[in-house]
């Protein structure tokens, strides 16, 4: 298997970028290939160990983190995000993994592969820990506006990907509103509801906000406005957290003492709740294999991002939600 | 000032509620009218200590937590949370208080104090712990689709509450969004963005679910559908990690260490982020003052809402708000 990260796109790129697919390469034995300006790759790469695993592609444009998605990504063929979605196409990697500009991973990953049959808007999945057992929260901000299918075949997809890739066994799918009958909410979920009640999927009814902690399903299915929030809310609100707790714990000898002992758990439970543990989000829907990750991602997140990426390369993510979508039209046009 | 509370509305109703209530006539020195019937509200006070300070007025109907909000306080005139506004506006009370079926009680509000004029929506607010000193959320539930003018009033109304209530000195206002640029987002939140940068609010733009708790902003506003995801999420996120710091805590030597030195620490930690701390979400925009509570609240939460209610009043919250729409209006007339 073969992984080409751009190594161009994030907040800390390349530097970041190129050590942590050096880490994904030694820690999980993982080709890689560095999309981006073999100089600024070429230097960075010295500065770190070499690895027999790691290659470079060279190009000359980047995507910036500020350009519109859609346009950058047209305009700038020979850029980082687009050649390395090229090089999907022409077999010579399995997945793409970035840090970059978000919209225009996303655009690339579509215009370059185009969608599976009958996805009619791909969306970013992202996990979230929990209690009972991780969540998937679907879309996380491919999509602004969308309309009741939109998120039923969110629905389809991030099935999909949960029973494939992470072992969910027909997994409890909800949707996010703001009352759990389902007449409440608004026009676009109470109508999305009644799809979702009239399908083969696991559908428990709507959700709440606070059903993503809750262990009460597995697939949160909400549109990526919401979506977004949620996820930049929780990733935040884990962090005021533990600064906050941190805070109180020095404000008194106790405290400090339990701080002293705790230590080691409160680092583990950080951990926990670091969404650098997930690495990034999956494009679900295009033909092929792309993960958005954080602007700001740590070497460790694009580790970790790499090995999502090579987990649905391996489990065969595309072919089953192609195969669950093919199910769904034949159903769709049997009714 | 004598506040209301609907003794009949809340899942732990009418015990809990009168305990809450017992205890703000007790620690806050208030005058309380207990809401509902006289005879559950009696058994209730006979068990818990009597006080001088705590009324009962009688009322036979109770809308229910399933029932449909409009509908039900169109009909039962006689439940307490209809009869508890009839109290404010035959001027025997000051405020109300009611952990209730939320639309009713907004329903109700609505219905028989009638809307400030100029304020086409009313709306939730929601106060956030955070590093850097509390942010309002506006609107958490009153409103699921919202047009552009919606979103804009609510940042007004946010802006006399949070200065008059809460003493923030024109405070910074964020509207909720997936990116920071203007052009972000959902074609409401583009359009609510241009009203807002041509209003003399202290508008710093669009803000992310993050800033919840990056201290950027003092108000946020959104639509009740996501800012109600954002509410209960993080309420729930809170006790969800609280939780998991303790089972963590709990597996190793030293962390059970930690958590015995640290346990005052964790508590107080703890309190910061529970909601009954700010126990409830105050109606901006009707002609009175009504403050919603979870359906599950603490009597703690309860207590906490009837003093939250007795600052609104104090500090002659709906008196700002109606100046400040007053202006609006007069600079919408000059431009």
């Amino acid at each position: 298997m073969n992984i080409a990260v751009d190594a161009m796109g994030g907040d800390y790129a390349p530097e970041v970028v190129v050590q942590g697919a050096l880490q994904a390469a030694v820690e999980l034995d993982m080709n890689i290939t560095l999309v981006g300006n073999r100089k600024a790759i070429g230097d960075e790469l010295k500065v770190n160990h070499d690895s027999a695993h790691i290659g470079v592609y060279h190009c000359e444009e980047v995507v910036l983190m500020e350009e519109p998605p859609l346009k950058a990504v047209r305009q700038k063929k020979q850029s980082s995000i687009r050649v390395a979605f090229d090089l999907i196409k022409k077999g010579k990697v399995d997945a793409v993994v970035s840090a970059g500009n978000s919209g225009a991973t996303l655009a690339a990953g579509i215009l370059t592969l185009g969608r599976i049959e009958g996805v009619e808007r791909p969306a970013l999945a992202s996990i979230f820990p929990g209690n009972e057992g991780e969540v998937i929260l679907v879309d996380v901000g491919a999509n602004v506006d969308c309309r009741p299918m939109h998120l039923f075949q969110f629905g389809i997809m991030a099935n999909a990907f949960a029973s494939s890739c992470l072992n969910m066994d027909d997994p409890k799918i909800g949707l996010l509103s703001i009352g759990e009958e389902g007449g409440k909410g608004n026009e676009q979920v109470r109508l999305a509801h009644d799809l979702f009640r009239a399908s083969h999927l696991n559908f428990v009814g709507n959700v709440e906000g606070r059903d993503i902690f809750s262990g009460k399903v597995q697939i949160i299915v909400c549109d990526g406005f919401v979506g977004n929030v949620a996820l930049k809310l929780s990733e935040r609100m884990a962090v005021a957290m533990s600064k906050m707790l941190e805070k109180e714990m020095m404000s008194s000898l106790a405290g400090k003492a339990g701080l002293l002992f705790g230590r080691r758990s409160l680092k583990k439970f950080n951990k926990k709740f670091d969404y650098a543990e997930y690495g990034g989000a999956p494009i679900l829907g295009i033909n092929g294999v792309g993960i958005v990750c954080h602007g700001d991602s740590s070497a460790r997140a694009i580790k970790n991002a790499v090995k999502m990426a090579s987990n649905y390369v391996k489990n065969n993510v595309q072919g089953s939600l192609s195969l669950k979508m093919a199910d769904f039209h034949i159903n769709m046009a049997q009714t």
